[in-house]
């Protein structure tokens, strides 16, 4: 690849300071793998930032990446009520469906399609050298699948089939955008003008820790999920590892544990760690448990309750659903047909 | 792959065997990338016998691989055209479009998008083991494309969507059609029974020898194409490469543009290669020549002026195109539907 992060970096911010002036310049791809419930890291690591972007008026499409669960495991076990559990959390987040179409890979078969030409625009060679590939592959303690090493490909269709110019990642996703600009580059000079280059927009905020002060992940057991009851979470928190110590303090290296509940209080409240730290002080782990307990359960009520709504009237889900797969069908259906003009494949 | 030649040879004996007794048993795919215009190679190799178990009874379905255009070159020109002469000469072999739809497959998303699911059941080094994929490659000159991997894959798709049975291959296909196997067993065991495992007939046609002797390929241009003038058939035959020994034989190994010359005399006239060198003996390559030409052009006369008809109603050879597209998507949008049912990915 022959971009350096600096100048990704550069692109990015010049965007961000950009998106509140010209919001109907730009249109954004996110999504999720429904590999299990949206959490906190989610929220305060995506989802609020496209709802902010849909509310400045940024064209905003989110895609509930179906087909990419199969790329490192063997099943779909609970694939529909994870898909269905996906779309209340994005409702009762703020995402507007009227605005921004919530659709399902395996739902557009003409966006999928785009995988062809795409894969004859890049080499086995540039496939293999992707190091999130590689990353990702030797985290899941699986063989290479064939859909693993074609992903960024497949992403690259997800973002291109709407004609997505920005796609919000983490430092680590920077390799799949770059491959997406060169499969745009090429098809374009190859074939003639379809696609933008998209770019990828860095966020700056931090990683949300999950309650062992490692990443928050489903995987490891230290998420808190917006869907869960007010006592889950409380349970949850309580058995949260923290330390000896007994004065709260925020550090981060050396108290990862007590360092991670300020931070998500800190989130939920909009205070500092530093200052909650100061305010529990020598009251100890358990009245910062029940703080931070009061602080995310406070904080998600008005979420939990949007989405009991939805949960009830799992008939409006499918309809946003399937209205949402069909506005972005008939984007792919016109996309493809301009791939297929521009290709000489008009029979 | 765990299967032997031995094994596939028995499995494809035992189909012959069975296909004129139980037509109604199969089905077939069968098709072609539309890198250029059809050739004799194609006509004896692949078309006849396709048209035969067509009229036998057999299911039958043609492809034109026009994404497996791109697996190896950088560009699609001339597609359209290739495609339409494609489609005459079907029709004029006696492909009949009532019973045997002709198909693109930049025409059928919903077979493309199986593309997914089966990456997803194999691996990246079951990919790269692939020996014809490896032998393409070298032969193309160029880089390993993503497509060019993964397009055993894509055969698959095009084998398993439309739930076919049977595939007439050469051995150096087989590679392919374990493939086609594997994903099949793969898929109904993770998610339930969608597919057949569809097994390779092989054919004990000789490899048809191009002009030069050596296999017949546009690229090596020494092929008769089907829609060539008899007098371009005439002037590609007069300039062929004989030797300087008079007398007339057949000897394949020493003498390879002679026993072209006769094997392609003897398939246009059912005689055997021994008789028509005799015949001509001390006569010379001249009058061999003049004798291929007359083979060649009254053979493929009938087959000229039905295509000339097509040629001249272009209109009607689009409607064939788009009918057989038409009809292969609707099995494709079934098929996918039990594929999404079988997942679970339904919403």
């Amino acid at each position: 690849m022959s971009d350096t992060f600096e100048a990704s970096r550069k692109r990015s911010d010049d965007i961000r300071a950009d998106l509140p002036i010209n919001p109907q310049n730009y249109t954004m791809l996110t999504g999720d793998r429904p590999t299990g419930r949206l959490h906190l890291g989610h929220y305060f690591g995506s989802i609020l930032n496209r709802v902010a972007l849909q509310n400045l008026g940024v064209t905003t499409y989110v895609l509930i990446a179906d087909y990419q669960v199969i790329t490192d495991r063997d099943t779909t076990a609970n694939i529909q009520d994870n898909v269905y559990n996906m779309v209340m959390d994005y409702l009762a987040a703020g995402i507007d469906p009227a605005r921004t179409p919530i659709f399902a890979h395996s739902a557009v078969p003409e966006a999928n399609q785009l995988m062809l030409p795409f894969l004859s625009l890049v080499s086995e060679a540039e496939l293999q050298r992707n190091p999130t590939v590689k990353a990702e592959q030797e985290a899941s303690g699986h063989a290479l699948t064939g859909l693993l090493l074609t992903y960024p490909v497949h992403q690259a269709c997800d973002i291109l089939f709407c004609k997505g110019n920005i796609v919000p990642v983490g430092k680590d996703q920077l390799p799949h955008i770059e491959l997406t600009r060169l499969i745009a580059r090429r098809f374009n000079e190859r074939y003639g003008a379809v696609f933008p280059e998209p770019e990828g927009v860095l966020s700056d905020a931090i990683e949300i820790p999950g309650l062992d002060g490692r990443k928050m992940s489903k995987s490891y057991g230290n998420s808190i999920m917006l869907g869960a009851t007010p006592e889950e979470t409380a349970k949850l928190i309580k058995k949260s590892q923290t330390d000896s110590e007994r004065t709260i303090t925020f550090d981060r290296e050396n108290r990862p544990g007590v360092s991670a509940l300020l931070t998500t209080a800190a989130l939920c409240t909009g205070r500092t760690e530093e200052d909650i730290a100061a305010e529990i002080g020598e009251a100890g782990a358990g009245a910062l448990k029940r703080y931070v307990t009061e602080s995310v359960n406070d904080y998600l009520e008005p979420h939990r309750a949007r989405r009991a709504q939805y949960e009830c009237d799992l008939d409006y889900v499918r309809d946003v659903l399937n209205e949402g797969n069909r506005r972005m069908s008939q984007i792919a259906r016109e996309t493809l047909a301009e791939v297929r003009e521009a290709m000489g494949m008009v029979y």
